[in-house]
């Protein structure tokens, strides 16, 4: 047991996930100035530092300072293909130098090329420079981290990314959620034979990984030159069956109806929504599937940005993640997506910051567990170099983040990089 | 005399300043492959290794392994108000959720809120929190910054902050320029007596600051609600007599023609130009004066991106810079800016280095001492975390420089920062 004091900010996020108001829930962070907090693997009690005191009395409690600085919950990033090989560094100049995602896809680059690396990859090699990421991304505050498989578009693919993932999650700190994403692309190989890929992954992938517990979520990519609603409907009907719950890759370069299909499977998230219908946008307030907005990769892409205030106002519980990919955003940084969401989506940092902590728990129906600070979830927080949590909007760019804690422990602490 | 091997790209850097073509030349970075390059305080030589092991012999030289990554000129920050006092995170707060700058400032905030911080803190006050922001700089990969005055707005302030930078200047490995920036608002005891507050800039403060040689630079910001044109144009004028070389904050809101004035007063930099006159633009390809773009502060103040696209196809000289500064944009990341100037203002991961290292060294007419790796120049440079440069904005939001040297001395190694 400790006691965490001398906090300026706690920030423990509070918007409710289901019947949300439109509009401004999402801003009440639930400060507390002058805080404490008690620990164990869970928290066991929030307060001010001067009830911290009468609470505690003389009982003898290890106390920590965290010498005025603010504390907030962990970032969970619920949308991330952070394990992956190959490099598509030409790829991203070349759209710079103005090709489009779908033109570079068209010359056999795109998702094929990581597909391609990933094949070749040893389990050692996707574990260490998947670990390399993931350690990155907990130095910036990810405390939970969703990973897809979907580079692999073949049994035997499929199945290494996943225990490479299930390796990450025993052997990490960050709390791992697995995805499988068999349906990013259809594979070169059943290019002509679409039913027969969808075949594999309803008939055998989704049962064998459902028995070896790989993966809690099934996502599809419903878009055009993916897969079209009405196969994505086919692949996670058997998913439900077999008790994986559903994610969308939503509309992300065209209105296919994909977020209205993420409603009708009870989806955890529809993911992207860059060209959501504007029908299908009141439909987020009604129901639990949350919106989960990829800036990073509409700033990558240079497409116009997610329509997050228009769900907001809705009512619409949106979450925001990293979706680091090689392709499309090659970005481990959740404070990185929290600047883009305020700066280039119209949201406000206290938007932001329960996007990025509580709705991305509830985008990965863990939202009893993580993404806030409350007395019985777990002590997953992070500690800034700021008495403000502003500072992780208004003071871009570098590292906000001098200490994470995961499960009571203290995992790291940046204090030697934030000085020479 | 060391000898650095094992540099899988070597950018060298090599747009010319001076009588360059329209459009295409940022784009040429001299790169080596397979490189090594032979310094002491300068680059001595710089060619293949390859050709190394022929020029070396076997003459006994210490060597160092770059381990395969890239190697690039260090940053030069050409643009920053770094030295300041103060906290304006609230006001950040405010323009979020849809304050203007303007009307921010019209409630005694902006400018004036950092200025009465500045006058209040202690010159130790403000060496300390600057140098916590320069150590950051430099870890980012800044090896040359200029640092303006102008929060002291007063005789006494204003030599204030220029001992600081002096200070700064001698004791950090990091080579700093100094701009008096006397212009930057009329302070409120002047507000009905701005002829007043200019002769005091025109004929006590300048003529001291020569003398003193406080500053290379004088600057003004000229714009609606700042200085007008024929205010800056004296200020300048007199900055001329004194040896102090323009620059200007020219049309960042409403074109003023400072743009027109950078020019004809010979200033080495217009800086911002979001509203620069189109026929003015021409200009940039015939003269000089270095057109140096603030990406970071038109995304902070949401405003449209400046025209990087349509100065550069016009031959425009063109540099980036951080503009970092505790209202429009606290970020002291010159990646980060690069990474903006790619995805928001159009410009190439080349054109964005180029901008980013010799032409801010332009910007600072330091362009023959630092800004490229050259023979001759100081052997101040960075060591990526990656093969390849493009990493600089591909793989974005986070750190990709692993070490620094300047003037031939290895400052900053991050290797410990890159693992757990």
């Amino acid at each position: 047991m400790i006691l965490l004091t001398n906090i300026s900010e706690l920030v423990t996020v509070r918007s409710p996930i289901a019947g949300r108001k439109p509009g401004s829930q999402m801003n009440d962070l639930g400060i507390i100035r002058d805080a404490a907090m008690l620990i164990e693997e869970r928290v066991i009690w929030i307060g001010t530092r001067h009830e911290a005191e009468k609470v505690i009395g003389s009982t003898p409690i290890p106390q920590y300072d965290c010498r005025g600085q603010a504390v907030l919950p962990g970032f969970v990033d619920s949308h991330t293909h952070i394990v992956f090989a190959g490099d598509r560094s030409n790829e991203y100049a070349e759209r710079i130098r103005g090709k489009s995602y779908q033109e570079i896809a068209a010359q056999g680059g795109g998702i094929m090329a990581t597909v391609r690396a990933t094949r070749a990859a040893s389990e050692e090699e996707l574990y260490h420079s998947a670990q390399e990421r993931i350690l990155s991304a907990l130095r910036h505050g990810t405390t939970t981290l969703e990973i897809k498989s979907g580079y692999g578009l073949d049994a035997e693919s499929e199945l290494k990314m996943l225990h490479v993932i299930d390796r990450l999650r025993r052997s990490l700190p960050v709390r791992i959620v697995a995805t499988f994403l068999g349906a990013h692309a259809i594979p070169p190989e059943f290019a002509d034979q679409r039913d027969q890929y969808i075949e594999l992954l309803t008939k055998e992938l989704i049962p064998h990984i459902s028995r070896q517990k790989l993966a809690t979520f099934c996502d599809v990519f419903a878009d055009v030159g993916y897969f079209t609603t009405t196969e994505a409907q086919r692949i996670l009907e058997a998913a439900l069956e077999w008790g994986l719950v559903p994610k969308l890759h939503a509309d992300e370069f065209v209105d296919v109806g994909a977020a209205q299909l993420a409603i009708a499977v009870g989806a955890a998230s529809a993911d992207h929504l860059l060209h959501i219908n504007p029908a299908t946008v009141e439909e987020f307030a009604r129901w639990r599937t949350v919106a989960t907005l990829l800036p990073g990769t509409a700033y990558t892409l240079r497409l116009p940005m997610p329509p997050a205030r228009t769900l907001i106002e809705a009512g619409a519980t949106v979450a925001i993640a990293t979706d680091c990919n090689p392709g499309s955003c090659y970005c481990e940084n959740m404070q990185m997506v929290i600047s883009l969401a305020t700066q280039l989506c119209g949201m406000t940092v206290e938007e932001a910051i329960t996007a990025a902590t509580l709705h991305g728990a509830a985008a990965l129906l863990r939202e009893t567990e993580v993404g806030s600070l409350q007395v019985g979830k777990y002590a997953d927080f992070i500690v800034l170099d700021s008495p403000s949590y502003l500072d992780l909007a208004y003071h871009f760019g570098t590292n906000r983040v001098a200490e994470v804690w995961i499960g009571g422990k203290q995992v790291l602490t940046n204090s030697a990089l934030q000085s020479l």
